[in-house]
């Protein structure tokens, strides 16, 4: 099923939406927000796929569902954990910078921001001072997952799919993911796709703990990138969540995210570019140093007032899975 | 008003506790948990306190209050920002490894666990593996506070007051704060006290922005440290939300949280024990960097099954202020 949560006080109003995404009916009936769905997934999430199934056969009331009414699906979270799966992307930043590739054991985490996420068409404010990014990447939603749980385990905790994009000031972030000046300075906000699915909804899109479909991003109407999360990936979403619950328990709606998408290119090295047939980027600071590489000079700018960036995974079908999560930025 | 949340799933039974402690009336008539208070602080707070004084004067109906029933405040919570506003503390630390004195042009924060608090009674598991310690500090739970606030309208939006006792794998921490293997692995859980209390009703014991009264720790039945918050601060709390807040809005119910409590020695040296007539310490770490710089040996052991650590701040007549955490290890 796919849930959503409508722009309503602190915590959204929970519908369920069509496969299409074209409409949504309420689930107030059933459970009031998203958080409490989580609380008592086993409870609820039977009565929200009958739901789901009724919308499917038109025996319910609904109506027309608007990506930009969406709040994220979990307006606040009570943890967000946030790893860097793909390492092609940290291993590219600092080639670019003149450094060798990370010799990092595992992906760098950070406990980020996900007290108050950015709706899926909030604008973001330009900063002058800051090198703003918008890194683009998944996420998965948990139930509880208890201390030291196995892979195989923290996998079949993972009740919900989204994606994420974080508002990144590259100014203020090492290119191995460390921040420069402390834990609250380089990541500051994040917004979340506007549906979020379950895993069993995604079929063939979701195989062995990850999303297998690209996630296009689009820069001011051009794609920046497809990179294809399946590829190149250092760490699943099954053992990503596992990791995070190594020491630490994890509650219900605890989410787990994983970004920036980064593909390797055909001959193992940098990424290249969409124009040259390359999978292309999912952030600007990686299509940055891909350019300062080939050309000794990033000619792309970080974000700045006026531009449009826009986050989506398509279905083979061509049909949009999350919708899109699409920020203007605003001077 | 003193507020304390029940043991009572997720989010705890928000009740209204008198002020010595010893009864208590439910809330629900009023707001069932203490998130959802603060989400509506300006509509809920007057009805509390009303709850608060009727319980005073016996007029309401009200039961025994014992603080082992007691859950954390906020059981869970969307955010939680952790500063070392002590700077002796640090000193300290690094002086006894034989680094110099940190040259810190700020508290270093972390971005801390909050989705989990243990109850202010709750054991923690010993762990032969880890250097096992308990951090004594303080906290404060913000309403909404916009980005950017200064530090009087920050001082402004502190609802609550109460303790925070960071169990610390100090295998894991630098002695300046930093983690040694990344942002997940030293601080994995923390409690906070019994009770809450609203700035107004600490009345001497807050002042500027500081509660003015000494933090007791007590370690296995002896004084370990009787630290003043109120001396040797680098930053009291309307500055450390301030901070926090500078670069994100706070949401209503985010904890900011400071510790340990560290003051120096009277000859603005490293702190005496209280056996020498100093103020001892809050933390085994800094006990045994003090011994380790006397004698050269740190013969106080970290955390092991058995021990028992207990945190209380009692006002001027010796009545507890926020109730104890008291944590026994277990093997």
């Amino acid at each position: 099923m796919k849930l959503a949560s409508l722009a309503h006080g602190r915590d959204g109003r929970l519908v369920v939406v069509s496969r299409d995404l074209t409409r949504a009916t309420d689930a107030f009936i059933v459970v009031p927000t998203l958080q409490r769905a989580l609380d008592d997934w086993q409870r609820y999430a039977p009565a929200l796929e009958a739901l789901a199934e009724q919308l499917e056969h038109g025996s319910v009331p609904s109506f027309r569902f608007h990506e930009h009414d969406c709040a994220a699906p979990l307006p606040r979270a009570f943890a967000r954990l946030h790893a860097a799966a793909w390492p092609s992307h940290h291993r590219l930043l600092r080639q670019a910078e003149g450094a060798e590739a990370p010799a990092l054991a595992e992906a760098p985490w950070r406990r980020a921001v996900s007290d108050g996420f950015l709706g899926p068409r909030a604008a973001i404010p330009a900063d002058p001072a800051a090198s703003l990014d918008l890194a683009a990447g998944l996420a998965v939603i948990t139930d509880d997952v208890a201390r030291g749980a196995d892979a195989a385990t923290a996998l079949g905790a993972i009740r919900l799919v989204t994606l994420v994009g974080e508002v990144i000031r590259r100014d203020r972030l090492k290119p191995d993911g460390i921040d420069r000046e402390g834990p609250l300075a380089a990541g500051f906000s994040a917004s979340l796709g506007p549906v979020a699915v379950t895993p069993d909804e995604l079929g063939e899109a979701w195989q062995d703990g990850m999303v297998r479909r690209p996630l296009c991003v689009t820069h001011n109407g051009t794609l920046l990138g497809r990179p294809d999360p399946g590829a190149d990936l250092g760490t699943d979403f099954g053992a990503l969540v596992a990791e995070a619950a190594q020491r630490q328990a994890l509650g219900a709606g605890t989410i787990v995210s994983a970004g920036p998408v980064s593909n390797r290119g055909i001959d193992g090295g940098p990424g290249r570019p969409v124009a040259e047939g390359g999978a292309g980027y999912a952030c600007l600071a990686e299509a940055r140093a891909a350019e300062s590489l080939t050309t000794g000079w990033a000619r792309l700018p970080y974000l700045a007032p006026g531009d449009r960036l826009r986050l989506e995974v398509k279905d083979r079908a061509g049909h949009t899975v999350f919708g899109a999560i699409e920020h203007d930025v605003t001077g």
